[in-house]
């Protein structure tokens, strides 16, 4: 039998054995207070004169940061413990020693942080940001899963480009070369002709030599793609999907967003449905802010933390100009000088967190736009095949998993958001 | 509304319309059969004379194999249609033409299909085979969440190998080099000291140039690890583990399964507990069919399939000879010339789908072990940091994602479990 700290609840009045490494130890003469750390959550473990064994009472001092112990004691409700409930030890072995643990109580530098990545996710915060990202992994799946799209996963190796070539990663793939996939986007347009509705979750790859708060190197993506569906249903997908991710994170993880100090009022009122601004509004809006915009153009992260600000729930902007997006993008027929795009922006300055739209259907128009963006239309032959064999109208998005736990969690910097960045200028450990 | 030929049960007597692709045509005098695809199933589409539009009738001939079409019709039961429903048609449309679509019914060379995956996707058994992946993913994941487990992704980018430095992909990581991630393992054993129960599950990669029915470039690996289980404890979960996710399949995915002609019979006794051989018990079996073996070595495929032909179950193997495993495999204190190794070898030949054991916890052990191994100390500090601080017992196995579905389907090759195969000299498309 298997005792874990979050399970206490359940043996109160009974006698278990926890093991585990030590939080934080401090003491008075008669009673001295082991936090232990499973995992699962922290315990206070009372050490107390006359009532624990004399030399588990003795040894108490041996006891440092993070040495691995064996605790057997009698659960009782305590509302000073950390999990509400508490133990009073019988008695305690030490498994194995720490000595000078390198992240102690006191303040360390980011640096030093992330140098020491392997240990700091032990940390109180870190663990709660963890447990945070494994529940919202965990409500995409169940969301997509539930409505009867099938996973289709794309490989990470491709023969191309899809989103521009400047920040490509390349590799020796025996006697070719190939590259480290940007996005799945591609290869669902073909499996959704396949399955329907379909999605892929995996790691996707960005060398960008740049060190801000929002990239990361290495970040995982979701990508939804439904044949038969425009962008307007694309839309209605994408906030369907953003409500049900930030629900159940809520419902599910409030103790964890509690200890990071997240304001929850923000995030309950992020149900459907989510405003709407044509790229023409929005430019409206950033324009009487930052006189300096210059239409057409994409959003920088501050245009973006103007139009988020600006309503209590994400929002969408749609129709961004053709001329900015990738090729695949439809243009729209009425208006062809904007596209069928979409963006999601989070609330509370955090921009950008879904890309998207519906993809351009017409063989031609997709092969004069891959000369165009002078891509190697050979590479694409196979994707063009897609148009010539049964063209479908069909839409999709990708939601980058970190820049939303960094929302969900309320985080300054995404490198907190995975077990192990890899940031510009980073791969280790 | 959308309407989905899987959902056609619930609109009998009603008039819906379907998008899909034209899987299938055949017609007499007075009526015509469209086999209608929509990614969801398949639905015979009466186009009878009489009953349906007159154009409709007549323009029957200009449907071909794979032409985008929408059709009207209402719903009726019919044993002889492929999902028990068909579409008394009342008039269709043809959305988007499909000329000389490159896979006709007859036999294609696995050369020819590999080159035209993205359509061959579209495939009855290729539709299949990706429901079951996705079921079985969907099943692991349950599993572990519902279990407790958190999901901690490991990085891709890695700067040190762990399998062995012979099948690594580099690349150029800015100013440094950096591996394609071989495993997690390595990272899950830090994040179970954060965390207690974890898993990973994304893509790896070994640079093999071999081309086998089991090997991929690129194949999906689950990851789980657990503090303070030891070699036992890891077998106990790893055949909970494999009995839910075949039984899972089994209830979810029978149609899919049949379809395969998958002898069911085959799957159903794939319940705990396994059976268990220490290597020594394994290699007495071994010798009695190949007296060629050479006692001490690893199986070979011919080797796994003597043993794993010997019983209804899959088989596990431990206490592999220490000498042939990685440098981070506990030794068995009691008999160290063997490691607290184990695999477990699936039923009907199919061989190893899961490796794993119990960790070294000892530093000595493990620094001694790196320097046998000619690995470089320097790249694995983060690795005995620890055991340096709070060093436990734990233990974790890895399952491969392709192999477990090419089990559970019954198929020959692993080309077919995954929506894009990377194989030796392919990586197109």
């Amino acid at each position: 039998m298997r005792y874990y700290i979050e399970d206490l609840k359940n043996y109160v009045g009974q006698t278990v054995e926890l093991k585990g490494w030590a939080f934080n130890l401090r003491g008075s003469k008669n009673f001295k207070f082991l936090i232990l750390r499973d995992g699962t959550g922290l315990c206070q473990c009372v050490v107390a004169e006359g009532e624990s064994e004399k030399e588990s009472f003795d040894n108490f001092s041996q006891l440092t940061q993070e040495c691995t112990v064996r605790v057997v004691g009698t659960v009782r409700e305590e509302s000073r413990s950390p999990g509400g409930y508490e133990l009073l030890v019988k008695n305690f072995e030490i498994l194995a020693p720490s000595v000078d643990y390198p992240i102690t109580h006191k303040e360390h530098g980011p640096d030093f942080l992330m140098n020491h990545r392997h240990l700091w996710l032990r940390g109180k915060r870190q663990h709660a940001i963890l447990r945070v990202r494994s529940e919202i992994i965990s409500a995409i799946r169940d969301f997509f899963d539930g409505r009867g799209f099938v996973c289709t996963d794309a490989p990470i190796f491709t023969p191309s480009a899809c989103e521009g070539t400047s920040t490509l990663f390349q590799t020796q793939y025996f006697d070719e070369k190939a590259y480290l996939s940007q996005s799945g986007q591609l290869y669902m347009e073909a499996t959704a002709a396949a399955q329907g509705k379909v999605y892929c979750f995996g790691p996707t790859f960005r060398a960008e030599k740049s060190k801000t708060r929002r990239h990361l190197i290495e970040f995982w993506m979701v990508e939804p793609e439904v044949a038969f569906n425009d962008l307007y249903d694309n839309m209605e997908l994408a906030e369907q999907f953003v409500e049900y991710i930030v629900q159940r994170t809520i419902k599910n993880k409030r103790t964890e967003l509690e200890a990071l100090g997240r304001d929850l009022s923000k995030l309950e009122p992020i149900k459907t449905p989510f405003p709407r601004l044509h790229y023409k509004e929005a430019v409206d809006i950033i324009l009487k802010e930052n006189a300096n915009f210059i239409v057409g153009d994409d959003f920088g992260a501050p245009d973006e933390a103007i139009l988020c600000t600006k309503f209590e729930k994400p929002v969408f902007v749609h129709h961004f100009p053709s001329a900015i997006k990738a090729f695949y993008m439809k243009h729209d027929e009425k208006e062809p000088e904007y596209s069928m795009s979409c963006d999601l922006l989070a609330t509370e300055g955090y921009g950008e967190i879904i890309g998207g739209g519906q993809r351009e259907e017409s063989l031609k128009a997709l092969e004069k736009r891959i000369l165009e963006h002078k891509l190697k239309i050979e590479d694409f032959q196979w994707y063009l095949d897609l148009r010539r064999y049964g063209s479908f109208p069909h839409s999709g998005f990708g939601l980058g998993i970190e820049r939303t736990v960094a929302w969900i969690c309320g985080l300054q910097h995404v490198r907190e958001t995975i077990p192990f960045p890899r940031l510009y200028g980073r791969s280790y450990p």
